[in-house]
């Protein structure tokens, strides 16, 4: 039986997520779901982000689902690096796969882009670079304070996270990865970076690549995201550019996510781009679309490609279905996209 | 005497400058100007980037006007490093200011944004940060190899960028200012940065602020640009940023910056946001408005301000009034923008 482990999180997150098992019950029956109560109200109520106890736990499933973890009244970095990065790390989700579609029926802030024009899919390293947590302050409050933070990259991490997007872009239609990174300033890592990924690419003779700076690569995602079809990059350059990707496709409601340990020795976790959204909490409205196509990535990550692709074809459906000025709420929007998977499986 | 420094530059630099020069001749009559040859020619003429003692007598200038350098020929890093960043760091120039604006007779890719709606100025800091040059790599080339990237950051350097951000929004119409930084994630220096940023906001108690994660900023830029007055940020970011404001408002072509040292100790540095795009180079096809522009940056750094008026009151003309589908060189742009700002003088 497969074992799922939920954590809803702060502000919208818990209503997103409850959308998003809607659609997992149908698309996967008989799983076993366990929720995990972590995020701001249990921060507040006993001072855990993440206790070794419940992170032993959430190892044993075959996945997690998330939320959105985040919320104004925790100080910044807390939840973030205590309970999101943490899972990241501890489970050596190397890779964070972000796909970028315009759906049929939905419309970006571009001019000039049709839906089914954009189709691309961001492969972010996970636990590297200046996610490492690596640097510290001295002389703090003074005038002479100073601040640092430091991007740590290994040639295992980086090779690894290139692997993944040239095994990924060779199964895609246009076999083409695009490798990120600002080598004419950030010589070292940048370099390291370049090379392994011309190291990486000789053993895929059939996938087509490139190298873009980050600046220049963030300004063609707004003028030509079309010629986008793989993207590997450092994770912090990986974190704005799918933010811009998201904007974009119209909009970070759409944007999934997946954190994912390819080797299998940790589960994956897959969630929403999107924060917790205090600010529009508990009022029905927020779209699930985002947390259920992160439902479609778990199950193609478990190996269920039919179930997958049901969540995929009836999201896009849905989205290119709708009666233009009827409002829906968040659950009706995950009842519909339940509805739609169940009557396509 | 005004005394201009001028480097043509690699690619397309020499030509725009050409451009750029009209302009000034007609805006700034009787100007000094010293043409230096440096860039990629140089670096493999003579393996020099930037001698010390070209330095010195760039020192010896009120301005500097610079093309762009950069050409595949010259290995990553070389012409960055050497010459680019060495001026702005050598002439402590912390403030890189990038004014972004939808011009009249222009679109951006944007669907819902008119010409006008778009105008915010993104003050990057431009001496610190990921851009110091504190990395290394260990075990290089092995299965082993480590490379590194430090990210510096002092409260001197963040807070005189911050105060000039303050005095530039105190003098615009909306008075605001939005700090952006990663402090979720980057907590040594994104508390330096929003620490000082709210201790420095609180001697500007007109001036309206509010802090973004880079991630939502670069999302915001693509959505609803028309939301910003001054972004005040970091070196890395200021980069990425400014190429996605850049897009945004109709691309590179239009992009103006200065290095700016508001000291006036050093020279400040004014450049477009382009690169040297060798693949266009020669052909008299390169748009030469952003380095017209830049020249309006430097008038108004020198405090010719009618004159600076008069150059922006020119592109803004040029541009809206333009014959559609008539073909126009580097060196006609430069021509016309020379004649209306004479004309307007
Ligand atoms: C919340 C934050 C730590 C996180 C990140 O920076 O990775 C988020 O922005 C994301 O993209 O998942
Ligand atoms: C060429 C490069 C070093 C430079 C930078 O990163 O600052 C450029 O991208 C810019 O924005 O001026």
């Amino acid at each position: 039986m497969t074992r799922i482990a939920v954590i809803g999180g702060d502000g919208i997150g818990p209503e997103v997520t409850a959308e998003a098992r809607k659609v997992l019950d149908v698309a996967l029956p008989g799983y076993e779901a366990t929720e995990y109560d972590l995020g701001a109200s249990r921060y507040h109520a006993t001072g855990e982000t993440l206790p070794d106890s419940v992170l032993d736990e959430l190892d044993g499933h075959d996945a997690i689902l998330l939320g959105a973890v985040g919320d104004p009244s925790v100080p910044p970095g807390v939840l973030e690096r205590g309970l999101l990065l943490r899972l990241r790390f501890a489970f050596d989700q190397y890779v964070n796969l972000r796909p970028s579609r315009l759906w049929p029926g939905t419309s970006g802030p571009l001019a000039d882009v049709k839906p089914g024009e954009i189709d691309f899919v961001v492969v972010r390293e996970g636990v590297e670079g200046l996610y490492a947590g690596a640097g510290g302050s001295l002389h703090k409050g003074s005038s002479a304070e100073i601040a640092t933070e430091e991007s740590l990259n290994t040639r295992y991490g980086t090779e690894r996270v290139i692997r993944d997007a040239f095994e990924r872009a060779s199964r895609r239609d246009r076999r083409h990865v695009t490798c990120v990174h600002k080598a004419n300033v950030l010589v070292h890592a940048g370099d390291l970076w370049r090379r392994t990924f011309a190291e990486v690419a000789a053993d895929y003779p059939d996938v087509d690549t490139d190298y873009q700076h980050v600046d220049a690569a963030a300004m063609f995602l707004v003028n030509r995201p079309q010629s986008f079809d793989v993207i590997v990059t450092d994770n912090l350059f990986g974190d704005i550019l799918t933010d811009i990707a998201a904007a974009v496709t119209g909009g970070i409601g759409l944007a999934a996510s997946g954190c994912v340990n390819p080797d299998g020795a940790h589960p994956s976790m897959f969630e929403p781009v999107h924060g917790s959204a205090p600010d529009i909490a508990g009022q029905g409205v927020a779209d699930p679309i985002a947390a259920i196509l992160s439902v479609s990535l778990l199950l193609e990550n478990l190996g269920h490609n039919e179930a997958a692709t049901a969540v995929g074809t009836a999201v896009g459906d849905e989205l290119s279905g709708r009666t233009p000025g009827l409002p829906l709420s968040t659950s009706d929007i995950g009842d519909r996209v339940a509805t739609r998977v169940s009557d396509i499986l």
